[in-house]
């Protein structure tokens, strides 16, 4: 079975592509010295994880709760959820903590402090918690110098013990370029490492200093000080990834194949059956200098089509036309006939499907991935 | 059990709404003379889809064949398939059929009209198709005055009969404000009423003559020459619908339920656990002239609090703030502290979603609707 058997539009994952880029990951990580604990978000798949862990019991991170249940059940023990945690959260928590998961918390106030040990006490649970350093102004967390990190520190007590502190550079995704991403990431590493020094002068035990983005993961030159590196976009990277200058056109594993199913003649635009429904409605390379639109187009074996891109989305139409407002050769693009679509981002394509075909730099059809999603069972 | 109790992020239908939608849109149809068959992709849902029926058999739209396939396994049998249809695609076509679906193709081209007509000599099965009208150039479709309308139907032989006309006013989207609606909603009709009648002066049967999109539903004044209305969005309604003015943001059925993880106290934000997985990355009303960010702020029993918008969003972080820029009173808002998000897109925020939380105007949980996605059995 190859790509021009299977239906489309189908989420295509080049496992070659994605070993290749996981292998350069555990392998700066361990050039740096810290643990690498990947980001499971952009995959949700058990065989993707397992490609992205140096082990099959972890270290991982997740973005929900329900990625963690997940793959606590396909044996990953030792997990973080590095969205701040809520009250109504902890007994899931807790029953992942009881069935032998190594869970960890992050939270980033007062409140959740309280909660936390509150509900440690009530029911007899030890949670390890971090806390959630806000690096760049990106979103969440605690500013690494402000008073209100030993306050919040102050609140964990009994069962919610301080495990660490953990930042995310999120703002490294406005840069183009290495020299914003250096920085970036010696930021991230500074601001990680500064929290740490401040709980531990006042009394604290900081085992856990944790940082990552995947631009920042690309190109960090010293983590010291740092004891882990969570990053997961850089399994399947994406453009977004290439425009910021973290990886290669050809380093991304994931494409979208599309099937033409008519064309606008007069305007020069093919038009596909990879609408916003299966790239996503994500348009992350709108704010770099380089726009493309809803995704770079390939031929069915994944090379460039130069000057192609999906210029427009409908739920389930994708337009093709030059970049360039000229009209594209339309004729070299009959009905039926099959293209990749390299997406803008990676995580947000990969939920809009239940699997992943994968092929081996080729187009046999070689595995089929599960993919979940959602929050919680019902 | 109410919308205090079920976990966050959930996805919140709220029936009642939804109901009395739908059945305004049966009364416009019956009103204006015409069938009603509705678009079953923004709900994907079984129970929703036959509240949008007017017959739990249907008629009805679908965007993808799996939809087809799920529907009619629900005893959905009168079904269009209103996306271009590709040679690959027509064996599943022709399993419906043989199961007893009177399933409608669309095509807009010679070619696929070749090759419809040469698969159902080869497999001797008849396939209706409708020619698809390009009304205002949005996307796909024939010209209604073009040349390559009859030669489309030209090529149409054998089993594959055609069935009539269909378009879609794609651009009324762009529109805000009744008297673009309502000039739009005149144009769809008077293109796919022109094509029809071209048709026929040429000696062909037209018995269908098919529009829809839901703005130029709800302005529509006058379907005559039309057989049926094709619109989906209009049963949960979203704010793209209500910038346009098709309805207003007290008819909108969907909604998110978040949970507050924290706020950055001097930028006046509130983070939730509400991010673009959960809200998609639909921005429609960007293009708008009022800009709701990634959606509006209602408290958990759906009144809308004056002046909040989710700003910002990450994976599974959303971050509300006051849309006109000064510091929300973050102290209404405590940790742990429910909210409903009103939409953008309903199709696209019900895609992150594998099931409905059903309540009837109030915060008791009702029901629970189950959602599918994707394109095909794997």
């Amino acid at each position: 079975m190859t790509l021009h058997d299977i239906p489309t539009p189908s989420a295509i994952l080049d496992a070659e592509i994605f070993e290749r880029n996981c292998e350069r990951m555990k392998g700066k990580a361990a050039g740096l010295g810290v643990a690498l604990r990947p980001h499971l978000k952009t995959g949700k798949c058990l065989q993707m994880a397992l490609r992205q862990m140096t082990s099959p019991q972890g270290p991982a991170t997740v973005s929900t709760l329900r990625e963690a249940e997940v793959f606590f059940a396909h044996g990953v023990t030792d997990l973080t959820y590095a969205v701040g945690i809520t009250p109504s959260k902890l007994p899931r928590c807790k029953a992942l903590i009881d069935a032998g998961c190594s869970l960890k918390v992050i939270l980033d106030n007062a409140a959740a402090a309280k909660a936390v040990s509150a509900f440690c006490t009530r029911e007899g649970v030890s949670i390890p918690v971090l806390i959630e350093i806000d690096s760049d102004g990106h979103r969440s967390g605690v500013p690494a110098g402000s008073p209100l990190l030993l306050e919040v520190a102050s609140c964990l007590e009994g069962g919610a013990r301080l495990a660490g502190v953990l930042t995310h550079a999120g703002d490294s995704y406005k840069c183009q370029g290495a020299a914003c991403c250096i920085a970036a990431a010696e930021n991230e590493r500074a601001m990680a490492v500064l929290a740490a020094e401040r709980l531990r002068a006042a009394g604290y035990a900081v085992p856990i200093v944790s940082v990552g983005s995947t631009p920042t993961a690309v190109f960090a030159r010293s983590l010291q000080g740092v004891t882990e590196l969570r990053c997961g976009v850089y399994g399947t990277f994406d453009l977004v990834m290439a425009g910021i200058g973290a990886c290669g056109v050809e380093d991304i594993a994931l494409s979208l194949l599309v099937e033409v199913i008519g064309h606008q003649p007069e305007k020069g635009w093919i038009i596909t059956d990879g609408g916003w429904m299966a790239l996503s409605r994500d348009r992350g390379t709108a704010s770099q200098s380089v726009d493309q639109g809803y995704g770079l187009v390939c031929d069915i074996d994944g090379k460039l089509l130069d000057g192609l891109i999906v210029t427009a989305a409908n739920q389930e139409h994708g337009i093709i036309a030059r970049r360039d407002g000229g009209a594209a050769d339309i004729s070299r693009f009959p009905v039926g006939s099959r293209l990749r679509i390299l997406p803008n981002h990676a995580c947000a394509m990969g939920a809009q499907h239940p699997f992943y075909r994968v092929v081996r730099l080729g187009v046999e059809v070689v595995d089929t991935w599960e993919r979940f999603g959602g929050w919680y069972e019902c």
